[in-house]
């Protein structure tokens, strides 16, 4: 447990203590429990972010022919316009298929430290990979992906000059790099929540400063910490009509049955519906769900009202992407 | 015909009298067999554009939740990273389902009179809807596409803005008016051709130069002629294995079997691959095709040369365009 976590959870447990009283506490002795959220993410051992490996992953993410069809991209389900994710309730692609998950919102996800639902991959460069491949997705091999780019001048150029140092630069770890060093510039910062913690009052209306003080005091941040608001970590959850059994499906470790990463909840308004196979629309019925299942706990009226409006507050500064000229 | 229309087909004539001898004729003196593209194509009876018009037609041009899978926008067939097409041979949508046809480029689409490769309909507005409810491209019917944006406030906002004088604003209709507004919008003025147009002499190459003197000489721009290089008329062209009977299938007129619209050259090196099938990727291939079957010439090398040359000329400023934050 890193020393972040010690501190918070200990923040817990005094604020649990306070809790019975009335929220009377000024809202910001509380940003200690928080990290406003840096510019840029941890960058892994084994690579380093440049720009011409971000560019050539602007371009990667938008490319629709390292797809079966030939329309599918990492955009069509990481959708700039939708809050880098679909606003559907579960994937979908190749052939119009259905996946069995819902699409996680790719900005700031270079602040969690496991990746996918069920955290089968511990960064970026682990998950960029994958949709490529799955066959409900963009459904084609790697091997065939390099062989498209592989006939593109600009691709061929684009590559070396991201790989300097590679012989051979045009292969699927390389592809997972860019894409991922691209990705870690999609950061949502200085939302009214991060105004706040570094110490704009005004930046959170009574109601979300309410809302962020129920947040701690009835332990939504015991799983909900870190700069994205996620601690990258597996806790079981029941929804109600899904049978997906998460973590397990990894590990095979029967403390894992039904267990899911935590989803970070920075820009949550934007990336509905909600849970592991989007069955939640509504946000306030999904922070419902969740104080009943994790807390134990029906919460109030008001209670809903004030977490609700504390999740608007988590509604950062989109990143400003211009769509890249493909070859 | 056009005034224009006179003034070009003389200019053919005339052209062609000289094309026996040597191309020595400055390529400046060819100038006015052509037109430069203007800031904005023609706006039908019946509508205007306005900027609330234009930023409604672009959220729905982005917006995949009229499509029945929920993946499938305008902008995916019409992708911006792609020149406003897809660059796969024939257009690929609901549940991986592939059409007739190649999608054509929305780029400079509001100078032509005749819309679709077989000119169903004249005008944008026309056009705009037909994608939406057909069974293989976005699939949903006019009345769930209402229906589902007529759930969000922004959208009833939006379209409020756009057609103030409406009391029925959210219809289809009205999708069809902000689309085609939007659409107006993105034409690429300022290619090197256009420059030489309006009298930069060096902005096109030598090659370039007399790509262009032999477009005019072979009879090219017989149909290729006006701002977009399209009459926005109909010429019968039998493509190899295509079976589409084109025109036809719209007027019963057998003049009109396997007849299609004229393209637009503007910005063809980016909108392969080309035909009504998309099956010819290479330009020059497609110029030579063309130069067989519609001018009954084989062109020699140098010429093929020139003329790929004269296209890559025609590639303009492309629209600068930020994806929108949809609802």
């Amino acid at each position: 447990m890193s020393r972040f976590a010690r501190h918070i959870l200990q923040g817990v447990a005094v604020a649990a203590l306070a809790a019975g009283g009335a929220l009377a506490q000024d809202a910001a002795d509380y940003r200690d429990f928080f990290e406003p959220l840096p510019a840029l993410p941890p960058i892994p051992a084994g690579t380093s972010m440049t720009q011409e490996k971000i560019d050539l992953g602007l371009m990667l993410f938008f490319e629709p022919r390292i797809s079966a069809s030939g329309i599918i991209s990492c955009a069509t389900c990481h959708n700039p316009a939708l809050g880098w994710t679909d606003r559907i309730p579960r994937a979908t692609g190749h052939m119009g298929q259905v996946g069995e998950r819902n699409t996680p919102t790719v900005l700031n996800s270079g602040f969690l430290d496991a990746q996918f639902w069920d955290g089968r991959v511990p960064d970026l460069e682990g998950q960029a990979l994958g949709p490529i491949e799955a066959d409900v997705e963009m459904a084609m091999s790697l091997d065939e992906a390099i062989e498209r780019l592989t006939e593109f001048d600009v691709y061929r150029e684009a590559f070396a000059l991201a790989f300097p140092d590679d012989d051979d630069p045009i292969r699927a770890e390389n592809v997972a790099k860019a894409i991922a060093s691209f990705e870690r510039t999609l950061n949502t910062p200085n939302s009214p929540f991060d105004r706040f913690l570094r110490g704009d009052v005004r930046a959170l209306s009574p109601e979300q400063q309410r809302g962020m003080v129920a947040f701690v005091d009835y332990g939504c941040i015991a799983c909900h910490n870190g700069p994205a608001l996620s601690d990258s970590n597996f806790h079981r959850f029941e929804l109600p009509g899904s049978k997906d059994e998460g973590r397990f499906l990894v590990t095979g470790d029967e403390n894992d049955r039904f267990a899911f990463r935590t989803p970070t909840l920075r820009n949550v308004v934007l990336t509905y519906p909600y849970f592991n196979n989007g069955s939640v629309a509504d946000l306030r019925d999904a922070i419902n769900l969740m104080g009943q299942q994790m807390l134990g706990q029906d919460f109030e009226d008001d209670t809903l009202d004030d977490l609700v409006a504390f999740m608007h507050a988590l509604t950062g500064e989109m990143p400003v992407v211009a769509i890249p000229s493909l070859p």
